[in-house]
């Protein structure tokens, strides 16, 4: 038997009726097409590109039945993709509407040092209310984010970041990789337990903090807010307990996910990438939570391009990219093996909801032009009263 | 002093006694040689080669005086290895003993998609008593696995998982680095009190499920299976609980693994890596668990060759490799420096036996070859009542 | 408006006050040169270089306001920084002053077998009271450290580790990429209660088993000493029960840390980097602890230049680098992004103190020829009472 006989031979082994037509249709990728980030659109002033972000409080449907509170760039999570050129010059108006702090850092970026969003050491935190301008040239190329830096173990897993692409017209990884399709995918993990608690605490906090500032009665001690690090030295000398000795407000424990999320979702709820027979996609991994993780594609091998947006100089392929909690990792995957295939943590910790498997990060690759010969079900779905595949399996 | 006096004479400083000559022992080696995974033997029909897997609920000894139950490829765990060449045909006939579903995933393989073994995506599970054969193509080349992919988070870390070596007659790693003998090495991590409490779990509902599909009475609500994910979300508009939402079956917290092994056993029954001086050795580390391993060789840089079996382009020396869940990772050590070194993780909790340290994944580097003069004791551990280096040690 | 125009206007956007003299000030940078290990001065003994360390018990103050109890090399966590010549001869003279056993392992080097600190191993534990002389050759070149290998899983956390540079006069780096100043920065994590069980429950066992040595009652199976592994599995069959099963004396979690710090201090008393405008420098990271650190630098791109102390052929940019427990990476950092820029964990749990953010291993890269203008204060710090920029901030 001949290879390509073989192949043929073993893929009809076990196919007998249709595969529904739902995954391929274009309803499907017109919904699938929601599972990515909407690119915000600029308003163009004179040589700027000036965008607008605000943040709210929403609840976020992670999967049908599970929403929690979150803090949501322009009611969305991840908040939406900012897309520019290189070299372009870049005005963000920040404008944050609720009742906590925040700022903005731009992850990834050569910003000036003042733009660059960490509280205290490069601008008072944007308070309730208030509005502040970020401007800074788009540079360098590549793959990045922008977050909060207030409170960021509870701000970031809350929801509060999104996906920052510079482009160069003549961009490297096409030239090396021609490809037609791209998808961003930015991956999270919460502790839906802690977020609830400390976004209740926090607001309380603030409360009395805004309070105390409007009346003239900000008091630096209470607050852990200190000029100098001999200020904040002798303070503890005279008698000072700084918060962590005390633990007044936290839980004794690290926070410890329970949710696992591609795109602020789910499986099953989670984006497909879809791809042809013979096409190169480009997918690029954001990891703007606080894991490890390790993702594993079926039956490919993918090329590691970028590494935090830097072109790697000598790329080679592998079938599972580790992305760290800060890293951006871009791949490029090549149509050569038409299916359907799954992309998930291989800590398959993280490949459930709430404790459950399946759930998480899983997500699928699907051939959109998978011949319809080769995905007929077999005898036992049937039995099962199953008239296709089924795409939502919970119980495993 | 010269530098090679300098070495010898700090050799001798604290030798005083006889190395045991059971460490480098012919049955030594023999008991040794049992710690590595036997290779299944193929029958050959015509241009394919046919291997028969199957699955069994055993009990494994990790160390002695510790045993959990487990699931075993041909009673083994890891399950026996499958080697063959690139571009052989292969068949594998998978046949399930047990009362729980499975399907066999052939990780790194280009396997055609119906032959992925993702349940429900690309098959049917595999059900109690049921028999599937898997037919594929053997490549690409390199260092891979095959593991169980139905309720992976439970079957993986109970012990469904075995290598899977592509070989070519024109290797490019041993062209490169010239080597007589190699080892496979295939790490987990396991929670031993999920395991039992999700084993017997999972038994229970399968009885359940099995009775209602005989009798034709598979409620596909109850497990969690849709045919589409509109489906799905419509079953939750009208009313529908997903398990996520209720957990009414996992325990509230995810596996936090108390045992840690290298080819399923922990130190000290972990098998050892001999080597002779002027040899160069390779060794196929693959991940077969859901921990990260930052695994130190004491004494040595060696070179990272493969990565999920792709040979890198441009090798460089460590003595510290990252293993992440999901990755298989080709080292070669040359055998340069004679002595007994150790090889182990460096997240420390990972080198315990069930909190006690040492165990886990602590294994040894040994040179069969070392001088009996350079392995004398010295005088301590003749007053301590031993009249050699102990071997085990598992206090400290 | 031209990029250099744009950058400026933006910069300025935000300042209105001076920036505290004292970040920048003579007695900053010499507290801050207290943040980075002592040089270690060896004795000149021929061709040989005597170093001297000894262990004893201090009380550590990562913070202030927290201590612990922890062993330290000379009095100092880490311990002090080794730094030789590559071939140098080396003689480490150890002595042990705690009521432990202890040895030091010397991590990344190529030393003679017996040399490599292992107990039981290569050699007998150095007793309480005890001197043991480690003689080798300074090789290989690069970034390593030295740590106790004695019940590592504690001892490690709980201070014992210290940087051990071996210097080229041919330096590869420096050829590369030409950098005038250099930083140690060793990382760890510590569970504080962790080590405080530990460490008294490993001293009381030790008073007894010094008691039954002096008294020739040293019983192999009560600590868990066996000659050969067959002698072990012989005792558990005749009934023996080792440590793992009874569990008789640790705590049934393995350590979770919640203190996070960097030359063993914790923010806001961690190091800075100071650096100059058009000036590189290097960083010498080196994770000493068991815990994954993915450490992220704000608004520059570094080069990745070692990797386990070998020079990786050819380095690209990143603004994230993974540190696996037992790694050491070099990393290159230009200064061509003037301003104050953090350099942190983005698994933010690993910013905390005790639970609160921000803490652990925060901390700043300064560039010490800032101007004046670009630091003034806005007038919202000024309306809570700060006079510049506030340095210290805990209550987020």
């Amino acid at each position: 038997m001949k290879r390509r006989e073989f192949i043929k031979a073993s893929a009809l082994l076990s196919s007998t009726a249709l595969l529904p037509e739902m995954l391929l249709s274009e309803s499907m990728k017109k919904t699938n097409q929601d599972r990515y980030p909407n690119r915000l659109k600029p308003i163009i002033k004179g040589d700027v590109k000036e965008f607008h972000l605000s943040i709210d409080i929403i609840q976020q449907e992670v999967v049908p039945g599970f929403k929690f509170h979150t803090l949501a760039f322009n009611d969305q999570i991840p908040g939406p993709e900012i897309r520019v050129n290189k070299g372009d010059n870049i005005r963000v108006v920040f404008k944050n509407n609720t009742e906590l702090n925040h700022t903005i850092h731009w992850h990834g970026m050569y910003v000036p040092w003042r733009m660059d969003g960490v509280p205290y050491v490069t601008q008072m935190p944007v308070m309730p209310g208030k509005t502040f301008v970020y401007e800074f040239v788009a540079e360098p190329y590549g793959t990045h984010f922008y977050h909060c830096h207030w409170g960021t173990l509870l701000h970031m897993q809350a929801g509060m970041y999104g996906s920052l692409i510079v482009e160069d017209s003549n961009d490297p990884i096409k030239r090396q990789f021609p490809y037609d399709r791209e998808y961003t995918l930015v991956y999270s993990a919460h502790d839906s337990n802690f977020i609830r608690n400390e976004l209740n605490g926090m607001l309380e906090r603030m409360k009395e903090r805004m309070y105390l500032m409007k009346n003239g009665r900000f008091n630096k001690e209470r607050f852990g807010v200190f000029n100098t690090k001999d200020e904040f030295v002798e303070s503890v000398n005279n008698g000072y307990q700084p918060p962590y000795t005390i633990n007044r407000r936290s839980p004794s424990e690290l926070p410890q996910p329970n949710w696992f999320t591609v795109n602020g979702k789910s499986y099953p709820m989670t984006p497909n990438l879809y791809i042809k027979e013979g096409e190169n996609i480009r997918v690029r991994l954001i990891n703007a939570g606080g894991e490890e993780h390790a993702l594993h594609l079926h039956g490919h091998d993918f090329w590691q391009v970028c590494d935090d947006g830097v072109p790697v100089p000598q790329p080679w392929q592998m079938n599972t990219v580790r992305l760290s909690p800060g890293k951006t990792i871009d791949i490029i995957v090549e149509g050569n093996n038409r299916g359907l295939w799954t992309f998930h943590d291989h800590d398959t910790r993280k490949v459930t909801n709430n404790g459950l498997y399946p759930g998480g990060n899983l997500l699928a690759l699907v051939y959109e032009d998978l011949p319809v010969e080769e995905t007929k079900l077999d005898m036992m779905s049937k039995k099962m009263g199953l008239d296709a595949l089924p795409i939502v399996a919970l119980d495993e």
